[in-house]
């Protein structure tokens, strides 16, 4: 991959920075030693046909590479985990797959359902009647995780790209006492927030979000 | 891959018979011409130590394969796809994976919250006050989806890998009219269920639930 620009939102709600899913991407790109250029899109402009030419779904992130655009921060963190072994061993490969797919099939579901009642829905009559039972299912698959997590320092023994998606999963509750139940989740986010390229990454999706507003003022 | 096993349930209610998740895999397995055994667990027996053993979030589907246990629909279709051209043709590798994300990362979450609400949580007050707002960002999805395939027969034109998981995404709102309102959608999800792989798939999932049945009664 070569000349790659990388397209996240100009804005969005504090609840929300830190969160979108283009941190995924350049986490992964950071990981890879792989630099990238900035781009962004107003939220506003999501169903707007220009995007929607280059994103079927007007969502981000979306990505440009050596020319082409891709989408979907799943298949991209795939894509650039193929090109780094660091982030996908070779005799760990089916197992990253696998744990890739684990994190945004099986874990972020409940996840995200949970954020979005928070930050999205707060305060409607629904979320009142329903959190309880959400919280729950949430729990259930936090306690597999960390069954799963107990003996291990990342998913796999070491570090991959599963733990890239993972990390940015558990982030969806950050919100919450959720993870401070479970000291084994809450030491692995933090061991995982902890790498220099988790912490490039967020600090170049966040340093976008202040140049628009230094733009818009 | 040999010697392969697929795990599905023993029993599952009517209305979710041909919706669980080893659908997709005996699916796969059945396009890339792989044999397989069938076997499965009482749901009830999910949380047990045994099958925790084989599956850390207690789920199905599982495959054994090569003496090995795999996890995640998602993972195990990959997986399969990329020791079979015709579901992951080499110069549409990318836009494979990137469709199989999209399936199960854009698509399947708000159609699978709809599923749970109808037939898992129906007739709770908190349903009553949710479901309409829960259809409309579902049809925001579909519509998007139905705009892709206007001009397709498939999700990259031939049948791939990525159509195993979007056609079973779409078959958890089987019970709603939503596909109606979306002919473009209804027709792709017809002609990928008249394939003879499919039909096999479909009726050796369901042959299972009647011989558990019928040991049963």
């Amino acid at each position: 991959m070569k000349q790659i620009t990388v397209w996240g939102f100009t804005q969005v709600p504090p609840a929300a920075q830190g969160l979108v899913r283009d941190l995924r991407v350049r986490w992964a790109l950071r990981e890879a030693g792989l630099a990238y250029e900035s781009r962004s899109i107003a939220p506003a402009e999501r169903k707007a046909a220009a995007w929607q030419s280059k994103h079927p779904f007007g969502m981000v992130p979306a990505i440009e590479a050596d020319g082409e655009i891709r989408i979907e921060s799943g298949a991209i963190v795939h894509a650039i985990a193929e090109q780094c072994e660091a982030l996908m061993p070779l005799d760990l490969r089916t197992e990253t797959i696998t744990w890739m797919f684990a994190a945004l099939n099986t874990v972020e579901p409940p996840l995200w359902n949970l954020f979005l009642m928070d930050e999205l829905h707060q305060g409607e009559e629904w979320v009142k009647l329903r959190r309880a039972g959400a919280v729950d299912e949430a729990r259930a698959r936090l306690r597999a995780l960390a069954e799963w997590l107990q003996d291990r320092d990342y998913l796999l023994g070491c570090f991959t790209a599963a733990d890239i998606l993972m990390t940015t999963v558990l982030r969806f509750i950050r919100h919450t006492d959720l993870l401070a139940e479970f000291p084994t989740l809450a030491a692995y986010v933090e061991r995982c927030e902890a790498r220099p390229a988790f912490l490039s990454a967020l600090r170049e999706q966040l340093a976008e979000y202040e140049r628009q507003a230094a733009i818009a003022a």
